[in-house]
């Protein structure tokens, strides 16, 4: 299938396109190193290693990643320096355990002392320290301490006192850049998170603690502010793709966008004035209900289709004024869609299929689980 | 593993109740037996081996798929009599030929004289024939040739007078009665589903075809009428497992449902009165979004609780009315989601964790892709 065109695929197909996936990384890269903050890149989006190494420019380090078995599936390919962004999960304490004594830099992520606890009954062998990252809630309203709480820097002491144990960084998630609109949405968002981490940090300061600081989310990465480069780190992830909904969002232009899922007419229904796909939510997830006014996702060059609804292997797609010319759209003709929410849809893929200018170069396999 | 309790598991995790499904799978099988029609189970909810041998008494035979992806697994592992009931796909007749050429009896579907027209290109090796299915649409609105269209009988006609193919028999799903409410309304489709089918047959007849019929739906297969006795076939799938949405459609009872994922504790927010899960649209799917009153799922045990939204491996946990007891769910604490729609949900899970009362028998790996 190798330096075949995107129309040999069989369908549904996700696919990736390298030269965007490549131009995003490395806008990010520059971006990063203008603002002098050092870019952690997230691996949730695409949970694979071909990817991740374009994204770590080879180096393999300094990742950070949303399940533990990314984290084993990375660790097992070479990987070091990676941090599970995820509040430690005590059913999963000792295969954390077995990845911080085995990789040079296995970092975790905490927002409570009973957490904490769990760390101090399970020391590492060696000597080794768990390297932990305390979560803050800076306005998100997902994981974390709230900044605003008094038992945050509390929680910050109680880790750097802990034998075995240091602190090595904050970090604060500013998902709620997702309900912006426009590049000053956004900024604000980011303003605000840099500010409460930045106050808190001082904070620590004050009680004799440093250590690094981290936000991150793929809006506030795209237009970063200027007091982000007073950060140790960032820590986006999605940028590697984008989406319909980075899009609607700000973080980039429809052109940015680096996947598709492609998908061919398998019916016609004139009676209801519609087409039949071969994409379903089993092919592309089903985020972004009723988020555009096309449907479930912008089908590329035809802006008068809407993919209406869908089921396991099927989805409807109908005008959204007018009658359909079906002769534009023969059987087996093939469509792309531009989906909304780019996780969530690489999330029901086994394979992407990776093309540039559209010739296939190979195929890049996800790992699963947690 | 095996042996252990459920809560050996590390969380989000899929698990199956042996028993039910053992329990829904004979239930379905008396039915059909009673009603003198012949069962053809469904394989998409679940796409394992050892699913499958259950609902096909280990005989391995007689079993519908939705993807060809599925068709491949099964076939390779020694199933035969697969019925691929989906519309034939141009980019696969290929490798739906060489599954007609490899198994004792591969079927395939369509509904369009262009289909016919692909097969008939493709002749297969030894003069085998081309087992054809037409899907007729009786008010489903998805795929099918439409009973009321003069075009149904004449492709029907086509297919059985065309060379190298046999028309094998009619298909109707009546995914229409994932509208109904209670008992009536499912008898009610399934009655209509059947009297046309069974009329297209007559019609049929009167050219001088015979062929089989099926209809199928996992609402109408749990309450049959009378009548879908005189049908072949009948072609359930989701009632191995059931789910919230059978439930409230009234296909069977909540005691029924088979499945649960499994989530922990993973956070306290006080300030939000929620709970965080390590559950996300990653480990339960994004379907059911505002069709339950407690949100994504069911929290098994805890009707005062809804899951009120996801992120990727999030989900946050609020109460329907009142303030949250904390105490009562202590970081780690296990809950078990009843999910909304099974296919779903079963999609995002690389395993299934099967257990019969609570002890762990070992795990189910289904097939993915297409």
């Amino acid at each position: 299938m190798e330096g075949g065109a995107l129309s040999s695929l069989e369908t549904p197909a996700l696919v990736v396109d390298l030269d965007k996936v490549k131009r995003n990384v490395q806008t990010m890269k520059e971006r990063c190193e203008g603002g002098g903050v050092r870019l952690r890149p997230h691996m949730k989006t695409h949970k694979t290693l071909e990817c991740a190494d374009i994204m770590t420019g080879g180096s393999r380090r300094c990742i950070v990643v949303s399940t533990l078995a990314e984290a084993c599936f990375y660790g097992d390919h070479g990987y070091d320096d990676i941090l599970y962004a995820y509040p430690l999960p005590f059913d999963k304490v000792e295969r954390c355990a077995t990845l911080s004594e085995r990789l040079d830099l296995f970092q975790v992520l905490l927002d409570h002392p009973e957490a904490l606890e769990r760390l101090r009954r399970r020391p590492l062998a060696g000597g080794r320290l768990w390297h932990v990252w305390l979560k803050l809630d800076c306005g998100n309203g997902r994981a974390g301490v709230l900044h605003s709480d008094a038992g945050a820097v509390q929680l910050a002491q109680a880790i750097a006192g802990a034998e075995g144990v240091e602190l090595t960084g904050v970090y604060a998630h500013c998902g709620n850049t997702y309900y912006c609109k426009g590049v000053e949405q956004i900024q604000a968002v980011a303003q605000e998170t840099t500010d409460l981490t930045l106050q808190f940090m001082e904070k620590l300061k004050a009680v004799g603690i440093t250590c690094k600081s981290s936000i991150g989310s793929t809006p506030s990465c795209s237009h970063p502010v200027k007091d982000m480069s007073r950060l140790s780190e960032v820590h986006p992830g999605n940028y590697v793709f984008y989406d319909m909904q980075q899009s609607l969002i700000g973080s980039c232009s429809l052109e940015d966008v680096a996947v598709r899922v492609l998908t061919r007419v398998i019916g016609h229904c004139p009676h209801r004035n519609q087409l039949l796909i071969d994409c379903g939510w089993c092919g592309l997830s089903q985020d972004g209900s009723g988020k555009l006014p096309t449907g479930y996702a912008v089908i590329e060059g035809h802006p008068n289709l809407k993919l209406a609804s869908m089921t396991q292997e099927h989805g409807r797609v109908e005008p959204l004024s007018g009658a359909l010319d079906f002769g534009r759209y023969p059987l087996g003709a093939l469509l792309q869609l531009i989906p909304y929410h780019a996780c969530a849809t690489a999330m029901m893929h086994p394979v992407y299929h990776v093309h540039s200018g559209g010739r296939l170069l190979g195929q890049w396999r996800p790992t699963r689980g947690w």
